[in-house]
């Protein structure tokens, strides 16, 4: 433990707390900097200059006040110069993106993934997403990273898959191949998807500014991205929020990864299809049409959605018991799911946890969104810089 | 966010930081100190003449090493003169302690306690024991102030203990009560039972280097004190970890808590002796009979007991999936369950756990044994003193 840091630590500290200012809450004056960081003026003024000086940000006035006196410099993240790329692997879909300082989407690529796609087609599916992507970016651009948000257990130390229950993949070293398909010397990282979105809406979403967090992901499985004390819990290997395959029906329904009676198998995808009677169906389009004939007045999907949104509600109670969050947000399906069943989620909800653990928590929808993932994977790479803002631009 | 520390302000840590480790690891010679907190020698001389002057360690030339060449100065913690007040609340007894700096128990006091002594009644016997070891206290001591585990929901803010469900207490203000009754300008922590054990084998017991771990604590209810990225988890408001109201069979066995089903109804002290047809029967003495006769061939208990391990592999698998933690420590009654049926145990968490969040997992019982909830609540008001060793002193 190197306890008094040197001089060059202390720069660097301050250079990544300016620039990580900006990416997160945008142009900023330099007085509302010094304040912010508790820096005074002149140091404000040296980081600035160095920041510039990389092509990380730019100064300019800010818009007319009204107020008089000489208004304080305003300092921008380059967002159109300076960016990551970004992935989503999901069940039904791949998404890629090109992600600037500051999180603004830049240019994007859509495209479905056929449930059947094994990990060796998917990569060069995302590389020449990629590569048409490239061919966009203007002169004097600079690359950060990658970042890749995937729907499976993701090994801490090198970003390998262990599993992704619902696309059979297994032992996947995902970022080692897009590494290889991308051909740059730029550093690939990865990560869960509900973690990286729980991340994405901790900095600059629903969740900005809350120490306690659970982000509730579905995509056809469940997981979770948990926020603990202000910090994501990763756990020991990478793969803490695995809250899907908390089994609430003991000796229950199989599942995916091998047990039987997991939480995912009652509000998942293909639980919520079975109930509904459409065990044939598939995808997310299928779950709106259930929850869009529950409203048309449907009674076996009407039943469905009851059901699956009391359970819902009874593990987001165990949750709370256990976590005692501040928010529980409900992203991807789970979104759908709260939104056409809120009203037997917070009825179990309120039944089950302990009235302590229930006092301060709000339920929430993501404020970014489907884009989470993406902003979320746009961040791992956005990281890396901000440790260090000369060294890795 | 001040990200430039003052001079003031390092020297603070680095003094912090210097009795923080002979304070865990013990007396420490002046070279391993220099290597450990990666400051100079001279830097380390300092340091040690400021927390000596302030009576909090001494220096003395090491046991006869046998190399040659003048020893390095070893730095011991006063444990004799500098020490803390500990409590523990439990549901049959009270326990009080006077502890020393490094850990060690200087004098303690153990009372039964009736299960319906309320808070009012408790704090005074509490107070008395702290009277008659003060009478025994050294001239010259320093007090650093006093810890409380309790077994109970703890509010981060201020201790008040918001909800015990096995004591019946309700918004009981335990520290408030006892900074009135010790009458002495000391400061009172107060934390829950399974959190300030957790604090304490993750400090200097069998959980010590590992960052992420579940202590899961049974005294008549079951709770989990939750290390999570080498910090305690406290969820938002202190109640973080209660795992024992995690429900395990939807719309089961009413709780002491008022839901129904949860986890402490399986393994916890009602629900065992009452599947061992005893439920006349209270107190750890009588669970212990009932793993002993299952021991003896006791049919009933021997039901009794695999059932309840099979549960406690349940839950834990569940906890496993959550939280990916390296080790799960079974203190109190949860030691006794674990080792009467750690097959059951190990048979339904290999089960349903994930594999890869149980392929570096260990399960252990406690180093600190029954203590942990003691030196736990020392180490609440140890760490005001290492925050900021020459003010707090």
């Amino acid at each position: 433990m190197r306890v008094g840091p040197s001089q060059d630590e202390i720069r660097r500290q301050n250079l990544g707390a300016l620039l990580r200012h900006v990416h997160v809450h945008g142009a900023t004056s330099r007085a509302e900097l010094t304040t912010a960081l508790g820096l005074n003026r002149s140091t404000i003024g040296a980081l600035t200059a160095d920041l510039a000086g990389a092509g990380l940000v730019s100064e300019g006035t800010p818009k007319e006040t009204g107020r008089a006196g000489r208004p304080s410099l305003v300092v921008r993240p380059e967002s159109a110069r300076v960016y990551a790329y970004a992935y989503s692997i999901e069940v039904d879909r791949l998404r890629a993106a090109r992600v600037g300082l500051g999180g603004e989407v830049l240019d994007r690529r859509d495209l479905d993934r056929p449930r059947d796609l094994d990990a060796g087609e998917t990569v060069p599916m995302l590389a020449g997403a990629l590569k048409q992507m490239r061919e966009r970016v203007p002169p004097e651009s600079i690359c950060v990273g990658a970042g890749v948000a995937v729907c499976g257990m993701v090994r801490k130390a090198d970003g390998l898959v262990r599993l992704g229950p619902t696309t059979g993949w297994v032992d996947e070293p995902i970022g080692a191949a897009l590494a290889v398909e991308l051909g740059v010397e730029l550093p690939v990282t990865v990560g869960n998807v509900a973690d990286v979105a729980a991340f994405a809406e901790h900095a600059r979403g629903v969740a900005a500014g809350c120490d306690n967090v659970i982000y509730l992901y579905g995509d056809v499985g469940v997981g979770a991205g948990i926020i603990a004390g202000g910090r994501r819990l990763t756990g020991h290997g990478g793969y803490g929020g695995e809250v899907g395959h908390m089994v609430v029906v003991r000796d229950g329904t199989p599942c995916e990864c091998g047990s039987r009676g997991c939480w995912e198998t009652q509000i998942g995808e293909y639980g919520l299809l079975r109930a509904a009677g459409r065990s044939d169906a598939r995808g997310r389009d299928a779950l709106l049409a259930v929850f869009d004939a529950a409203d048309r007045g449907d009674a076996r999907a009407q039943t469905a959605v009851r059901h699956a949104g009391d359970w819902l509600g009874f593990g987001v109670a165990n949750l709370v018991n256990i976590f005692n969050p501040e928010m529980v947000i409900f992203g991807g399906t789970m979104r759908d799911l709260y939104l056409a069943a809120a009203a037997q989620v917070r009825s179990r909800l309120n039944e089950t946890g302990l009235p302590a653990c229930l006092e301060h928590v709000r339920l929430r929808t993501p404020k970014l969104g489907d884009d989470a993932a993406l902003i979320g994977a746009a961040e791992l790479a956005f990281e890396r810089l901000l440790a260090d803002p000369l060294d890795a631009a």
